[in-house]
């Protein structure tokens, strides 16, 4: 048969609001909406990867509702529909959403919008990989090589060969302890889970009906009542609300059979904390990754950026400076996810300008 | 004989422009203007330790003419004359305008606007106890007594006891090397310079055409032409730019005879670099000296100021934090002094607003 493929529809998840990467990122500018790791915006980075018209649709754009304006203002007419989700309620509901608004046989890349590739031909060919097997019903993930026994991150364990770079998914296990993480990089038999998948609308349906039957139904009620007005989808709020919040690797993958797992090296990062920003980064000789109006003077290994104010760093090593017009940041890099600290002490003080 | 006692005049010296307290301290408000030690500027607070009527007269304020209104709104009807230097020449043309403002008879207390001191009673009893040798034609010294051997000071030597508490001054040196520093404080003949001078102003005068006649008759020129407009007084410029530039030091008090050390343990600081301000600064139980909005989680020894953002610091130590609406400085407290190559950085980048 040498029928026509159809495109691959990108579902690009924009609802996350971390505050990992504050004085940065804040709950009206969360981390898909600064430009991190280049010129863009990572949700524009995002889009821009899946924009080859040969091989994609436009994208559903999933996203709460307050980011609306910034998204279309961003992505303009790039998108193919912008679902506006009426609570958040993690990623599972989020996909089910797009799944919905999609054809059951339409092939589906699931893309977190704030994640960094460094390798996007890389990126590319995975997806090619793994086509073929999600045309043919398996939920395809991306494994990304470990480089260190981070337990922030979820892995995946590969099992038989399915194919030429492709594998049987096995077991998924959601930030390990230290001492799972080093075997798993020692064993070689882990991947991190990068959060990207690609399958089949109907596939997701079918095994949220198995395995979350709530929330299928949820999704569905919502997306019957959704109210249209252009390119956005506004699902039924009440409908929505009544799903279960579960992420898409507990409600689905860990459940799930026929999960296929293409290993990949493409300089991922969910650039989850200024240390993984750092890691990222492009550095100068003396190892500071800059950006902003700054001024490193015999500073070594350091993170310095600002949205606001010079920041003059003199003789200091290995230290996030982060500064914008009404914050500034000062942590060891190797302790940049104390940030969180931070902005629990703020919240407590009720200084909700600056969160 | 019992005669009334003419009031001590004090000569508050302002035209100091330091850029070592950089990103507070800026051209156009200099240090004297900070609000460094407390609630008030340090010039304000320089005044009022002179502002007994009993004891003082209204003061003579010497500073440069672009600081006249600022001085006028922090000073007041306190002033007695504001003597505006059409030029910076040092110090000891600055002191010897006021000393041609003043009778010959008059006892001046020369005072720097912009040092600390703790001990206010103590520097009353220093002053109390100079008296009766500025009277008798001694010019009186205060020796700040050192707790460590710092390189940036003046010393002055102490040789024989003229009364209870009272010396003779053998010799000034200013900033010695480190050998010679660690044996000044070993040897306890030598005390810090505290730039606080006690004496008549004809025996200033006097002094001045011996040891420096090109100062004294451009000094005496330039207030022979003067204008004065309410309590300001403008000495001619083109006379006193005519004046050599020279510290009142190097001028008069390493050349003169009849110099007096009064010994005082004021904790007194020329507050002359970040480190220094944190030495002189109340701290918290972990050691941090802080003012302004910030915030500071598991950190020790640090000082953090702001006149600006919030500054959150976490799991730092031992660092000067300063930030400021335009600039943010970050650096070691044991290297705060270079400061200044932040400072000649942005000159020579020609970036004059932050300066």
């Amino acid at each position: 048969m040498a029928a026509i493929q159809r495109k691959i529809i990108p579902v690009i998840l924009s609802g996350g609001t971390g505050t990992r990467l504050w004085p940065l990122s804040r709950a009206r500018r969360p981390k898909q909406m600064l430009e991190l790791t280049g010129d863009e915006t990572m949700l524009k980075a995002t889009a821009m990867r899946v924009a080859d018209p040969r091989m994609y649709a436009a994208p559903l754009v999933v996203a709460g509702t307050a980011q609306a304006e910034a998204i279309e203002a961003e992505l303009g007419e790039a998108i193919g529909a912008l679902i506006l989700e009426p609570a958040p309620r993690n990623t599972a509901p989020a996909i089910a959403l797009a799944a919905l608004a999609a054809d059951r046989g339409d092939v589906l890349l699931v893309l977190p919008s704030d994640h960094w590739i460094r390798d996007v031909a890389g990126f590319q060919a995975a997806v090619a990989k793994g086509r073929p097997f999600a045309e043919d019903g398996w939920i395809v993930t991306f494994g990304m090589k470990p480089d260190r026994a981070e337990t922030g991150y979820g892995y995946i364990e590969r099992g038989e060969a399915l194919a030429d770079g492709v594998y049987a998914g096995v077991r998924f296990v959601e930030k390990p302890d230290a001492a799972a993480a080093e075997r798993y990089v020692a064993g070689r038999r882990h991947d991190w889970n990068g959060g990207i998948f690609l399958l089949k609308a109907g596939v997701l349906l079918d095994a949220l009906a198995a395995h979350a039957p709530d929330m299928f139904e949820a999704a569905g009620a919502a997306m019957r009542g959704q109210r249209r007005e252009r390119r956005r989808v506004h699902p039924d709020g009440a409908a929505f609300r009544a799903s279960p919040a579960q992420s898409i690797d507990y409600a689905v993958m860990e459940k799930a059979e026929r999960i296929a797992v293409v290993p990949a090296s493409l300089g991922w990062s969910d650039v989850g904390s200024w240390a993984a920003l750092y890691d990222a980064a492009e550095k100068d000789e003396a190892g500071n990754a800059a950006g902003g109006d700054m001024l490193a003077i015999d500073s070594a290994g350091c993170l310095i950026r600002s949205e606001g104010p010079l920041v003059a760093a003199i003789g200091v090593e290995d230290l996030v400076i982060v500064a914008t017009a009404d914050a500034v940041l000062v942590v060891p890099r190797g302790d940049s996810q104390r940030v969180k600290e931070a902005v629990e002490a703020l919240k407590a003080q009720g200084r909700d300008a600056l969160l």
